[in-house]
Formats: structure tokens, sequence, C-alpha cells
């Protein structure tokens, strides 16, 4: 393993120890149902049931943790699609920590009404992925604020990467993980948190078509960006995956697979009929990976990690239902 | 306390050391939008998440764990609306154990599903809860059977209260319980494993109107039954209260509330909207309670136990759209 993963791989057994008794452990549930619709075991890592309803409070909450003095006296500003940005102000809240969050005018009504009910405050950018990070840049400068980067940091792929640890330690025969994918960071975080296990399982992520980026720059060698993406899974709009993200998934990514809209749609509604979770349509790009790919049967259990629930829910019944 | 109480709470603390390893600890989750509607703190105990989609499969576990070798050179037999059945199937599988159940014609065509799928073999029985009994006193003297109780023995209830043991566990100052109610197994369990608490939490039980046997039997003291009880809480619909579970109740129960079949619609609705799980109508009787009852703002810290998510997609949907 190279010198990048070895870091990471300490910094999360470090996120580890210290966020046990600060996040939710995760249900890992089995679900009869769509192991048959997939031909192999399927089980399903319920982050919507996270703190903050997604995975994202745990980057969060370690980020202020870590640097809890300086957060305090100066507060903490991102930028993100929203899941990141409401962990964030709940983290920040919790621990008496101002919290600004940067928002594209595009970003879902849903989340920004959570950052607000969580205490964090809002400041609107010009409506352009890159727009957004400068502004945050701009913010940090003027007052001093602390970026939380919402995944291309060795702090945030470490508190990604809990996730990996307890999949393993809840499954530890598991055989391949599905995440969902575009900056690049839970991928990250978990491909080097499964290291530890021998055989290491196979990690997969799963993007969607109307994005990309993240595929392309496996592909290619070449960090590739994307402005204007629009998708159903509005928590995959990252328009190029971070640095860091992608020098490990070269590492140790299998692959990642690229999902139509039909896809991240239908798999919204099967993993709602099977599990009775209502979650996000980013929260299903794993098993719309799996549903497109072909399906040989096997007996490789296959954990899905469901990122996040925030989905209004008036949007997803309109979804589903389509 | 009475004798009775410190044997089960005796008991229930030994099936808490037993099943720990065995059955998902499962998630208490607040929820900002339910406790602003009913003005007080809510807590959700995730029993859905339950192996088996029920809490029932803690009692079914534990009544086949302390009679194993019985159990495997016999077989075992119960009758249950649907989910302790289901629960008992999946164990005894899971345990080398022959389950026979015994279905009222009238059950959940979704639940009987549910047992065939986990290796229960079902033998029908004429459509009342009565004979239901009857028939399975028959089938355990003529092949020996160990017969499991779905909510009227020592070891159903205190496999029952480990849900209570949780849940102080994870909220040491909680001060309501809401526990969907009707043959009292899981009233009774969680009344005496919070007693360890000091102060106790107030347990309130949650029955449909249209059954209201527990409630009738409190009030009047003496144990009431009703036949024909038809409520879209097909999980409560035991057609009296248990002799313990009564018992119990009398010395722990704060009170029991009747519930509508609208509320009870409503309020499987509202889970789903605030929390984005699709339960059963039984487990929102807590939450109907809630709704119907008078609103104070109150700090007492309330959880609502969501005892299962067995039901059929398509009578979900029917059912919350009406």
């Amino acid at each position: 393993m190279s010198g990048l993963v070895d870091q990471i791989l300490a910094a999360t057994k470090g996120a580890g120890s210290i966020l046990a008794p600060l996040v939710r452990h995760t249900p890992l549930i089995f679900s009869p149902g769509l192991s048959e619709l997939c031909r192999r075991p399927i089980y399903l890592k319920l982050e919507n049931l996270q703190y903050s309803g997604a995975f994202k409070y745990r980057p969060a909450l370690f980020n202020i943790i870590q640097s809890l003095d300086e957060a305090r006296e100066f507060g903490v500003v991102t930028s993100s699609s929203g899941n990141f940005a409401a962990a964030v102000a709940l983290a920040a809240s919790q621990h008496s920590v101002r919290a600004t969050i940067v928002l594209r005018p595009s970003a879902s009504t849903f989340k920004a009404e959570r950052i607000k009910r969580f205490g964090g405050e809002i400041v609107y950018c010009p409506d352009d992925y890159l727009a957004r990070e400068d502004h945050v840049q701009v913010l940090a400068r003027r007052d001093g604020l602390l970026i939380l980067h919402p995944h291309d940091s060795l702090l945030t792929i470490a508190g990604d990467g809990t996730v990996g640890l307890e999949i393993i330690r809840d499954l530890p025969d598991v055989g391949a993980i599905y995440v969902p994918a575009s900056g690049a960071g839970l991928l990250a975080g978990i491909a080097v948190a499964v290291q530890s296990l021998n055989p290491a399982p196979e990690v997969i992520g799963a993007q969607p078509e109307a994005n990309g980026t993240l595929q392309l720059s496996l592909q290619t060698g070449v960090r590739s960006s994307r402005q204007g993406i629009t998708t159903v899974a509005d928590g995959l709009t990252a328009a190029q995956p971070g640095k860091l993200g992608l020098k490990v998934a070269q590492e140790l990514v299998a692959r990642v697979a690229t999902v139509s809209e039909n896809s991240l749609t239908r798999a919204t509604g099967l993993i709602f009929e099977h599990t009775g979770q209502r979650v996000e349509a980013a929260a299903a790009a794993g098993l719309a990976a799996l549903m497109e790919g072909p399906r040989a049967p096997s007996d490789i259990k296959t954990v899905l990690v469901l990122t996040g629930g925030n989905i209004a829910p008036q949007t997803w019944a309109a979804m589903v239902s389509s």
C-alpha cells in the first residue's frame, strides 16, 4: 500500500475510536427480497438512520472535534449539496461552534430547511459548483473561518471510513461493497478501511451517468470535471472527484459503474418495497448499478451503503410513483 | 413489587444477557418532526428493524433457546396473528427446530408467506381466536410439540422485556413509553424491565378501540374477551389480554388508551412522513394515542415502540393514501 493509503488508514482507525461513542453504529440488514432480485446475498448499511440522516455526520463531527478550539474561536464554513452541510450544522451546534454554509441557489430547499433547523447560517453563492468553492475561500480569508471540505481532506475521508470499519465488524466475510460516489470521499474512506480485512472485499463505486466524472477520471487518468450536472440523485453532483479520493480510487477501487436516472428511480422504489426504508436517490446508486449489471448467481456477500434519507416525502413519492 | 414482578424482572435480566449477542439492538431515533407535532421530545424504538421484522423475534428465540433439547426432539407449535409465528419459524430454522404454526384463515396472507419463507409449517384452524388456542393444545398433545405462547408466558414476557432494557440503556432519562398492546406481553415486559430505573418511567398501553379488551379488563378488574375483532392493526387482535400481562398491567401500567382506526392510519402515515419508516398499523398505536390525547407542551422524553414493519407494500400504500 502507498504512503497515502497508510496515512488514511491510521487516521480512520483513530476516527473509529473517537467517533464510536458519538455516532450511531447503524444497522446492517439482510434483505431476502433484494437478494433474490440480485441473485446474491444483499446487505444494506442504513446510514439514512445516522444522526442528521446521512453518513456525513461522521466526517462533519470528526472535523469539528479534531479542531475544536479553533472551530469555537473562529467558526467553520463549508459548501455542499446538502447532506454534509446539514451534518456540519448539527455537529457544530452540538459543540457550540458557529457554522456558515455556502449553498448554490439550486440546492434542494428541503435540505436548506434542515440546515437552518440545525442552526446553520446559509450564504448563497452563484449557481456553479466551482464558484461555490471560491466563495468558501473568500469567507475563510475574510473572517478566519475554518474550512471543512465535504470530501477532499484527510479528516473527512477518515470520518467517512468509519462506515467501512462498522461493515467489516458486522460482516467479516463481506465480499463486495457498493458505494454511491461523486466526490469519492466515502468511496475512498471505505476502500481504505476494509484493507485491514484479508482478503479485502471488492469496493465498487456507483455514480449517475449524468455526472460520470469519477469514472472518466479513472479511465483517462486525468481528473475530469463537468458543469451543470442535473440528476435525481442530488447528493451526487460534485463537479469532479476529490484529489485524494481519486488517488485512493486509482489504487484500491475495483471499478466505478455509472447508472441511468431510470435505474436510480427504480432502485429507490425497490429499496422501499423490500426494506421499508425511504432513502434519497443517491443512496440507491449501488442497487441501481447491481440491477444494470450482469446478474449471474453468486454467493458473494454484498453490502450496499444507503448513504442518506434526506429527501422531502412529496418529492420521494412523486419520484417512486413516476 | 409483587413476587410476580420480581420473578419476571429476574427472567428479563437473564434474557437480556442471553439475547444480547443474538438479537439486533435496534436504533432509538429522535424525531424532530414528531416532537414538534406532539409538543414533547419523541423517540422511536425501531423494532421494525429487528430480525424477522418485529420485536417478536426476541421472545421467540428466547423460548427456543431455553428449551433447545426438547424443541429439537419434539418440535414447537404456536398460534399468532403473524409476527410471533414468523419469528418462531425463523428462530426455529436457525436452530434446527421444526416449527408448526396454527393460523386462522383470516390471517394476513403477507404474514403467512413470510412464515413459509422462514421454513414454518402452517396448519389452518377454524376462524376464531379461541379455537386457535384449542387447536394448538390438540397438536401438542398428539405429537408432543412444545407450545410457545405468543404473549402469556414468563419466558415470552422476559424476551419482550429486553426491548425495555435497551430503551433505558439508550435513554436513561426516558419519562414515558407508549407500547402497542392487545395480549399485553410486550407491555408487561417493558413495564417490568424499566422498574430498575428510578424514577421508573410511565408505561402506557395503546390498543385499537375495535379491540379494547385490555382497557376494559383494567377498568373492570375482570379479564374480558371479544370475538370477531377487525382492525387495520392486524397485529393487535388478541381476543383477550394474557393472564400474566393483565396482572402486571394492573400493578405497573399507568393507563391503556384506545385509538380509532382513523388515528392508526394517520399515525402510520405520519411515521413515514417524518422518519421514512414503513411500519404496520399496530406499530403506530402509540403515536395514535398521543395524537388523540391532550397535547399540552411537555419536556417528558417519550418513547414510542414501533413494534413491527411486516405489512405488504401495496396494503401499506393503500392505507396511508386513503
